[in-house]
């Protein structure tokens, strides 16, 4: 079968239209026609290059929700018609002691939704930006939202999954303080997560002008990262930060708003590393620096599931495929609200 | 009171033999006739003025083993001639969520047993390199070792506990794989202590020629980390690292011997930041990278009965009083195996 899909030769051209192959359902794989897919950051950084080892053509595109519309001899928890997802993964080792603690997001046979090793043509994954999909049945994810919020539920599969674990493993939830640092694709999510959790949910962002949003957001404070009284104010205040940042900056202005035993999660990766942060910083009160990457298939379920009965969507902006080179500068610029969703019925426009 | 007692009066001078007054022994108060103090790295960066806010006089030591001397009327867990210990603390705030915890050593108003602030002449606190120390009986600890093992029991008190406390917070024990990177004051208890703890317990060393002094310790196995074969062969493999070495050095090295959910743990503090670690190693296996102080004062005595019960002393080297000098430049030059510990008799010479 051949898809239009939408991405890129090489790294300093930009993504156009092209067709591409998809395997056949085999009898664990679901078929999955793709409504929308969600623009991730790091679609733009494989794409370009900026990360090591990208193989082209390179298509995007992890955060995938569409229909099923055919499903393998062996497969029996979807059926044609179903509402699903699909986010940053597609296989993995499906043996090793992560992926039976449900974790195969952690496991070192992972295989990503893009530019990552298949024996399907051409050789590497392909991702979301395209007509169709071909996925096991372990990492397709059911839907229970209204089909009519379909489109905004698109980045809940790697911006929601990728806030929601953190917070989880960290046990976010009533009586704790919970600081999230960027209010942008990750962070706005992070902030809708940690409020339905129950937490006292800080926000941080560089901009006076993000005040209101991130109160609208669900934040209960909102600091100015730059007023230096107002991070004062907050010093051991929390007992966890999600950082959702992917450039470098000083991460001692936020280990020193942890409490004794907080920690804070990077779930951004820079593509230089931050400034080295002062050890005192974490020995003084025991606190930990630590990362995180998206998130298991049972808990990617879980957070979908808990997302569709708290009513909660991912902030978007719909485009056209055709689109897709200008909402990337846009993106750098940070002018997005907060997550770009590829319309897929244009890509065969 | 005014004891002999070994300091010195500016960062740029050596130490050399003082008079220091002493309070008498209030209400809540022990006096204690100090037997043997041990010589800790943090001595040497104090006194030298290497950290901010040095005070002279500066009359070091943490590490203090004695004989009760003398009781206030409201003391009622010591009496004259029993053998306790003091650590790096004498005073808290013994109000706050921290000391409440028993976490007296993250208390902001923690005073540290030297160079902090008290109400006694000359206006700060001064160690243990003396004849003699008064402290509330809150942080006196007792000791349950043999007479005969007194001064090898000294570092304990500094050593022991910052090592014993993250094996503890962070579950060393049957099952689990740790590193102790730094075979010197700190690490060697670190390794005789997860040892006895029933960890599996890897070594970590720049140093061919401390092959058999670690195995001698307790360790299982023992990496030369210039082998880049020997630190292939620890990868993903240990659930938890003490690393003690004080000198900037790449982090990415260990944290990348780290197993799914992690932590590497750090219990020296360097004058100057460690190159800073790649964000990619803490995220693609959630690992973190934590600090950790000392230990509280339950968690200290619950140390010291664990390390009677099971035999653990520091390796020692005793010095008189008038080498300590020398021996803080072989301190510096790793040639001591593995605690100086002064003879406080020699004080008066």
């Amino acid at each position: 079968m051949t898809v239009k899909a939408y991405g890129a030769h090489a790294g300093d051209q930009p993504l156009e239209s092209m067709d591409i192959p998809r395997r056949a359902a085999g009898a664990h794989d679901v078929q999955i026609a793709i409504a929308y897919c969600g623009v991730c950051h790091s679609d733009l950084h494989q794409v370009r290059g900026e990360w090591a080892g990208t193989v082209y053509p390179c298509v995007p595109g992890h955060e995938i929700v569409g229909t099923v519309t055919a499903v393998g001899a062996h497969v029996t928890g979807y059926q044609v018609g179903d509402l699903v997802g699909v986010g940053c993964m597609v296989d993995s080792c499906k043996g090793c002691e992560d992926c039976e603690a449900g974790l195969e997001n952690y496991c070192d046979g992972m295989i990503g939704t893009y530019n990552s090793p298949t024996p399907d043509a051409p050789g590497h994954t392909l991702g979301g930006y395209s007509e169709q999909i071909v996925v096991h049945e372990r990492f397709v994810l059911r839907v229970r939202h209204p089909r009519e919020q379909l489109a905004a539920v698109a980045p809940l599969l790697c911006a929601g999954i990728t806030t929601y674990s953190p917070l989880r493993h960290w046990n976010a939830g009533p009586g704790k303080t919970v600081g999230v640092v960027g209010i942008g694709g990750l962070g706005h999510m992070a902030i809708k997560l940690a409020r339905a959790m129950g937490a006292h949910v800080v926000a941080f962002t560089t901009s006076e002008s993000k005040r209101r949003d991130a109160e609208a957001l669900g934040a209960h404070e909102v600091v100015v990262s730059r007023d230096p009284a107002a991070m004062a104010a907050q010093v051991k205040r929390l007992d966890l930060i999600v950082n959702t940042v992917a450039v470098p900056h000083d991460l001692d202005a936020y280990l020193t708003l942890l409490k004794r035993d907080g920690t804070m999660v990077l779930v951004g990766a820079p593509s230089s590393p931050h400034p080295s942060p002062q050890v005192f910083n974490l020995i003084m009160k025991r606190r930990a620096l630590a990362g995180s990457m998206i998130g298991g298939i049972p808990e990617t379920q879980e957070m979908l599931d808990f997302c569709a009965e708290h009513g909660i969507v991912a902030d978007i902006e719909m485009i056209r495929a055709d689109e897709i080179n200008a909402a990337y500068e846009r993106m750098l610029a940070g002018d997005v609200k907060y997550r770009f969703v590829i319309d897929s019925a244009t890509l065969a426009a």
